[in-house]
C-alpha cells in the first residue's frame, strides 16, 4: 500500500533551503510546467520524486506502470520540457532552482538532461500524433530536451484565485474523509459542470454502495484544476455551478465534499483516465477506514472524456482498467 | 503455466471441416495474413484462438496483455484487415471460409467485423504513425476494417521453399528440447545473419548457464521467416550462413537448433520484442525439463533491431522487459 510522498521542504529547513536556491542557476517555468510541480508536490503521483528521469518515462510509455520497486499504476508522463540552450547551459549541475514569474518555486536535485522524443511520446501516449490535439500542440511548441530530477518544493502552490481553499492535498482529504466517518468513498472527476447523466452516475453508485451496506458513503466530487483547452468552461464558473446543484439538492451536501484536483488535463483517453484513476487510489482515498470503489471511479470516470474522438474506447474500458489497477476495492491503509 | 494450444483441424474431422468450408461465403487473404495464420494455427500466440476480435485488440493496445483469465503478455495486434465491400458482404455470417491462392487454408467462426483505427493502432504500437515506416505503409494500404473470430485451419501451412522442414512449432520445439536432454534453452532470434556480435551474445550466454551448473544449454537459433523488408537479406540466404556458422563451429552443432519462427517482422522496436520474447516463453521454450532464460534472450534479442530508430530504447530495456513480463527463469510445465 502506498502512502502520500509529500515533495515539500519541511519548514524547519526552508531557510537553508532558500538560502541554497539563491546560489543555483535557474529555470524559469510556466504555468504548466507549475501545475505539474504542484501535482508531484502533494503527493498525487507518489511515489514520483520529481519530474521522470528517462528511465521512469520509459517505463511509463511501455508498461502504463512504474516498475522500480514492484509495478505501480501510472500511464502519464510528467516530465519537464527545457531548450537545448538551457539544456547546454545546465547539463552537469548539481542542482537548479526552477523559478515561476520571477519567484523561486522549487529546487530540482541531480538533474537529469535527456532528449525528448516528442513523436515516440505522444504516439504512445495520445494514439495519435495529430499536431492539432491541443496538448500534442504544447508538446510540439514547447523544449526539444527534459529534464529530471528530484524536486523539492518551497512552499504550497497557490494560485490566489479565490479558489485555493478548494485545493485539498491528498493528505488533507485523507483527514477529512475520517473526519466525516467515511466507510466508502466515491469519487468524480470531471472538467465539465455536473450535467443529468453525471449526476445519475453518483446517485447510483451511493444507492449502489448503500444497498452493499455501507453506512456512509462519501463523494468526493473532483473537478480538474489545472489547464484545459480554451473551449472549456472556466474553473470558477464550474465551481459556481458545482456549488448550485449541490444547493439544490442534486448532491447531497452532507456526504459531499467538493474538492479541486490540481491536475492539467491533457485531453489524452483512456491513457489518462487509467492514470487519474490510480493517483487517487494510491493517494487519498485509501484512508484509514475508508472503502475505496475503484470500478465506482473508473465507471464514473468513463463520462469525463465523452467529447473525446476515443470515448468508445473509453466506455469500453471502464472495466479491463479496473483490472489492470489491481486496485481491490478493499483498500485499507 | 500456458499450454501450446493449436488451431488445427483434427485429422478425423478434416473431411468435415472441408465439406463445411466450401459452402461458406470466403475471404481472400495475403501472403502476410497467411503468415499470421500459421503463427496462430501452430500456437505461437497462445492463447488466442484466431485473429484478435476488438476487445483483445484493445487489451493489447493499451495493457501489451491479454487481460482475461489473468494478464498474459502480448504486445502486438494479429488482426485481419478487410475492404468495406467485404464487410458489407459478409457481415452477420456464422462464418466464413479463408482462401489463399485459390485454396481454402482456414474457417474463421463467429466472425467480428470492427473498425480499423488505424493512426491509433500504429500510435499505440509503433510509437510513430510515419507512412514510410514499411510495416505501418502495407497497414495504411490494407482494408479499413478488422474481423476477429476462432480459426479452424485445415492443414499445416506449407511454403515449399526447400525450407519447411526447419519450420518446426512449438509442439516439435518442445519435443526435441526433450529429446537432447536440455536442461536450460537460450533463444536468438534475428532477421539477419549471424555477425560477431551476435556469436559474441550467444558465446557467452552459454557460458553464464554453464557456470550456473546447467549440464546441457541448448541453443535455439531462430531465425524470422515471415515478411520482411526490401533491403533485409532474404531467409534462403540467412539460412545458408547460420549453416556455414554452424559448420566452421562459430556456434557448437551438436548443442544449437536451428529452426525458423513463421512470423512476419513488424519493426515495431521494444513493442515486438517483448512480444517475441512471450511468444516463446509461454509457447516452446517451457519444455518439462528445460530451464528458460528469459534474460538471455531479451538481452540476446535486443540486438536485433539495431538499425530500428529506437534502438536506443530497445536496449535499456533488457531488462524491464525481462521484469514486466513476469517470466520466471524456472518455468516449468
Amino acid at each position: 500500500m502506498e502512502e502520500v510522498n509529500e515533495l515539500f521542504v519541511p519548514e524547519n529547513k526552508l531557510n537553508l533551503a532558500l538560502a541554497d536556491a539563491s546560489t543555483l542557476p535557474t529555470i524559469s517555468i510556466t504555468k504548466l510546467d507549475l501545475e505539474w510541480v504542484q501535482v508531484l508536490a502533494e503527493g498525487w503521483a507518489s511515489p514520483l520524486k520529481g519530474f521522470m528521469r528517462e528511465r521512469e518515462l520509459l517505463q511509463v510509455l511501455h508498461f502504463g506502470s512504474l516498475l522500480d520497486g514492484g509495478a505501480i499504476n501510472m500511464s502519464i508522463p510528467i516530465v519537464l520540457p527545457v531548450s537545448t540552450e538551457t539544456k547546454q547551459e545546465l547539463e552537469g549541475c548539481a542542482a537548479v532552482a526552477l523559478e515561476y514569474q520571477g519567484s523561486c518555486v522549487a529546487i530540482l536535485r541531480n538533474p537529469e538532461f535527456y532528449a525528448y522524443r516528442k513523436e515516440e511520446r505522444c504516439a504512445r501516449q495520445f494514439g495519435t500524433t495529430c499536431p492539432q490535439h491541443p496538448y500534442i500542440k504544447m508538446i510540439m511548441e514547447g523544449g526539444d530536451w527534459l529534464v529530471g530530477g528530484d524536486l523539492e518544493v518551497l512552499e504550497r502552490i497557490k494560485w490566489n484565485d479565490g479558489l485555493d481553499q478548494y485545493r485539498l492535498t491528498p493528505k488533507e482529504l485523507k483527514q477529512k474523509f475520517k473526519d466525516m466517518q467515511a466507510d466508502a468513498i466515491f469519487a468524480f472527476q470531471l472538467r465539465n459542470p455536473v450535467h443529468n447523466g453525471h449526476a445519475l452516475l453518483m446517485q447510483d453508485t451511493k444507492r449502489r454502495l448503500l444497498e452493499r451496506g455501507y453506512k456512509n458513503p462519501v463523494l468526493l466530487l473532483h473537478p480538474l484544476g489545472g489547464w484545459t483547452k480554451d473551449d472549456d468552461v472556466p474553473l470558477s464558473w464550474r465551481m459556481t455551478q458545482h456549488a448550485a446543484i449541490l444547493e439544490e439538492g442534486v448532491l447531497d451536501p452532507s456526504s459531499t465534499i467538493v474538492a479541486i484536483f490540481p491536475s492539467p488535463m491533457m485531453y489524452a483517453g483512456p491513457t489518462e483516465v487509467k492514470n487519474d484513476g490510480s493517483s487517487r487510489g494510491y493517494q487519498s482515498l485509501k484512508a484509514r477506514g475508508a472503502e475505496y470503489q475503484f470500478g465506482c471511479l473508473t465507471g464514473a470516470m468513463a463520462l469525463q472524456s465523452q467529447n473525446d474522438c476515443r470515448s468508445e474506447l473509453l466506455h469500453r474500458w471502464s472495466r479491463p482498467s479496473w483490472h489492470a489497477s489491481s486496485c481491490d476495492e478493499a483498500g485499507f491503509v
